[in-house]
């Protein structure tokens, strides 16, 4: 059997490693902690950094590929790496796609997908010439290292100049797009073998609060089929013409153009298995891990029908304090009240903002399983029901 | 979170830590070899022998349950281990059942629960007797160790007293029960928590060839809904008379009472996640290894809904002889053919009569997903297609 080695100790690699199993592998991973989420339940675990080109050399010896579990790795190790016969999935000249934002952006022009419009911004100047460019609707992003809201900026305009000042003297290279008037945002993902299959799942809606998922909802309601099609299209034509292998995350803008008609435009790109897609470990034929896995050792990808006709997945994100009742019993609490829900912790410690777990909830009733993933997710956090159950 | 300590490593332990992963867990095992097939995939280890007292301490120190992947841990040990504060589940007591044939059926009888005639076998006259009580049509199972087919045997009247005696001789405990005429086998599997809710889940069919299952169909086609509903109710009542906690399958004959009406008599029992019971990882809600680490912890059981119409699940048995595709090339070839197959193998080498995996394959077409997921199988056996289908 194929050893797949996975870059990265998150809760990715983690479920990875659940897929993996069950395929008659086990995951080798580089991890930077014994504790990590990942290395808890791997049996082959590599420590150390991934950052270190020595390390990373221990990591994949004798794998048949390398992934990611994050996009961190830098680029020079991985053509590093290709020089000396290592399979790296995705590669790094699609890799930097997902490193840097303004790379991806030119990119994607290139390629005439749509995106938001963008500049570089070297100097306060640049700043000022894109702000006045779109009449003051600028989003400052830092175009490497931004995670979870992290590195996105909405300055008003009068803050715009010193704000831009501060971040380049402390050494961020910033771009920034036009802020889009959205009317959600939408996730469409694919996964993609080095040989070529494609295969896309069914669009989502994906919901950010303060610039973290907290919801997905599969398939996206009420989208109509014409854009639908246009998004998993779209999808298919990045990872076809950026050479993305495993699985590929678009982040997407849904809008009205200027005839008050729906349509969509990229924010951005994952590569690799991404929080819009956990709702296919249990709403799906093939889950995002395991069609990840298969992607990057060019196996044949799996199926993406949907095993229910509604999928919702709530993020469980660590609030202000912890609640004294243990999570273990927060867990059968929920499974008390739902039977059904499906949940997935990631063997984290509780904190503010982390995702430490979610809820995949399956179901007919859109409106019902929305609202019971989100109360189960949100008992998970806070120990207590939202809508006053009492069990 | 708590720590399930699972005694044994092999394929039922190695499906645990699939669930365990997603429940934000990790078995701790007591394996055999670091080689075996859950050791592969899990981080916290112990190696050493389920017959050892110490070892057995080891493997459960801290955890908060133990539990098993096969029956064979002596009595004396799990008694000894509870009156040093083990929380030990399914407890010996009701283990005691599972482990020895005799011990079983005259518990079973004495609840009143349908099993054929039967008769402890101490001697060649024992046999004899049985034998003109049942008209010849004897079984004869050693009581202690026998599995997929071994240590049961179906003599011709004119060699039963030979082999009885040799049995005898070799000291293997016997008895004998009538050999049923069975229209089929069913398997009615249920799961149950210490402090006493019982989850049953479809009852299947469960087709045996020499001895060994080969394939499971769930639901059961045909099955009269009372007839089902009688072998769920006989499962629920087993489960509660003999103490069973974690998940019970209780291997069923189906078989013409007197008056030609179907009926069914309880086979064998066991006390852990079971054969007949794969289909659920890709079928059902909460998969029996799931909900056997639910049960065992006390948690809540999880929904046992369908996802579908019909799921099949059929073993992939080592055969005479391995051929030279390497195994990866076969799934690969299989999920090129049916990408809605789910692939489960275990990390074991392959050996003529082995299980090594399972295929699981759900849809509406009761005729074509059967046809399919054991074509399926036998590809990852044999390496060509049994219906001369050519890629």
């Amino acid at each position: 059997m194929p050893v797949v080695a996975v870059i990265g100790d998150g809760q990715l690699a983690r479920m990875m490693q659940t897929e993996a199993i069950e395929l008659g592998q086990s995951i080798r991973l580089l991890a930077g902690a014994p504790d990590s989420s990942a290395a808890q339940v791997a049996a082959d675990v590599v420590l150390g950094d991934y950052t270190d080109l020595d390390d990373l050399r221990t990591a994949v010896a004798g794998a048949s590929v390398m992934t990611f579990d994050h996009e961190h790795v830098p680029t020079e190790h991985l053509h590093q790496l290709i020089s000396e016969g290592v399979n790296v999935q995705p590669g790094p000249d699609a890799l930097v796609n997902a490193q840097d934002k303004l790379v991806m952006r030119e990119k994607l022009r290139s390629i005439g997908a749509p995106v938001p419009p963008f500049a570089a911004i070297g100097s306060v100047a640049d700043a000022r010439a894109f702000s006045d460019s779109v009449d003051g609707a600028v989003c400052l992003k830092a175009r490497r290292g931004g995670y979870d809201g992290h590195g996105v900026w909405f300055p008003e305009p009068a803050e715009l100049e010193s704000l831009v000042q501060e971040l380049l003297d402390a050494g961020t290279p910033l771009m920034a797009e036009k802020k889009v008037a959205l009317v959600r945002e939408l996730s469409a993902m694919v996964a993609r073998r080095p040989s070529g299959q494609v295969q896309p799942w069914p669009v989502v809606e994906s919901v950010q609060t303060d610039g973290i998922c907290t919801e997905a909802v599969a398939p996206a309601p009420d989208l109509s089929p014409e854009l639908g099609q246009q998004a998993r299209d779209l999808a298919v034509t990045i990872a076809q013409e950026l050479g993305v292998t495993g699985v590929l995350a678009v982040e997407l803008f849904e809008y009205r153009d200027e005839n008050g008609e729906p349509a969509i435009a990229v924010n951005e790109l994952a590569m690799r298995p991404h929080n819009t897609g956990h709702w296919t470990q249990n709403g799906c034929v093939t889950s995002q891990f395991e069609q990840h896995l298969r992607a990057v050792l060019d196996w044949p990808l799996g199926s993406v029908e949907q095993t229910a006709p509604v999928t919702v997945m709530a993020n469980v994100l660590g609030g202000q304090t912890d609640p004294e009742k243990p999570m273990a019993e927060r867990m059968l609490d929920v499974h008390a009240r739902f039977p059904q829900a499906k949940i997935h912790m990631y063997g984290k410690t509780y904190r503010a903002g982390r995702k430490i777990g979610h809820v995949n909830m399956s179901g007919e009733d859109l409106g019902r399983v929305r609202r019971e993933a989100n109360l189960a997710a949100d008992y998970l956090v806070n120990a207590r029901w939202a809508d006053g159950y009492t069990a």
